[in-house]
């Protein structure tokens, strides 16, 4: 991931981007990628919405804007000095910690 | 980021999301926590957009919404089999064929 | 419509937010309240998201965020001078033109 | 408005798009709509953002949004039973009461 990050940050260099590539622009930039993902599936069942890398051109499209998102968020904690794994990871502890799991069935049996 | 993936994933099986977590519900998820992300900048100046990171307060409120869109945009790959890495390093290639760079050398030898 | 569109103008100004309400932010502004519609609807099936008004708290949340996005759209229009109405029967009219309905009649008339 | 709500009423009841409509997916495509207004200003200054109704091209494209916005919203109200102008007035009467605006006469009186 850091050496994707790494071939973003040199693209956009290349092309004297930075001025444009603010936080702000960036995150705007994030939600539309993230709406078009939200645009393929906008009129699809949810069972329609589980098939849509069985066909190639969705599958493409889909995987596409997968792309288009992971590019700008990486962009985004790029010029914040964001590390966007460890945040995660801290994210995934304190959610741990606030929504314990529900004990089943089978852990009670054993008590 | 692969563990930080198989982490989510236990997480919600812990909690029987399996059947809201559809694709077209997941990629409604990222979209809501991108444009949350989007709030924090919504009014602000590009100069102070590019300051959020100076109170604690913001920084943890920014990473925080880095987390979300990371930790939704990982399950909905999950549920799809997407490699995200694959599908960046992909879009890529594409773009670096589709956009050359400016050559910068040739511009500056006719000065 | 237009007398709603002067109580808002009238706010903002009172509030002195004429600098913030920039085209650019108040697009955002929109997005983020649309989303935060979604957000309401993104773990409900299809089924459950036709009965969000039969609970009064749902029900309420729905308009609220109905009553925000409104508001930044025609915020939106007041500073650009558009007038959302005309470019609604504009689009409208030019939709009839491109996709026209199946001639239910003639289609039946053939059997 | 009402007129213009009733001709979009129409025009999905032709198409058979009803099974479409249901409220999840018209809140997705207003949110779509909404983010493809961001688009055309994500990379724009603020001062870039206000001249954009000078030109032709972007002028359209901006109106063709509102309307988009609009269409998908009235749909959305439509399907629900809501009356937006009415969730707009009752909102803006709350934040009339919610945040007061700043007493212009009393500090213009003690001048």
């Amino acid at each position: 991931m850091a050496a994707l990050q790494r071939r973003l940050v040199a693209f956009a260099a290349a092309r004297d981007w930075g001025p444009y590539h603010t936080p702000k622009n960036l995150a705007a930039a994030l939600s539309v990628e993230a709406s078009e993902l939200v645009e393929i599936f906008q009129w699809l069942t949810p069972e329609q919405s589980a098939r849509v890398m069985e066909q190639p051109e969705s599958a493409h499209r889909v995987a596409d804007e997968v792309a288009d998102v992971l590019a700008y968020l990486l962009q985004f904690c790029e010029v914040l000095g964001i590390d966007p794994l460890a945040a995660l990871a801290a994210k995934i502890e304190r959610n741990e910690a606030r929504f314990p799991a529900p004990e089943t069935d089978v852990r009670h049996s054993s008590e």
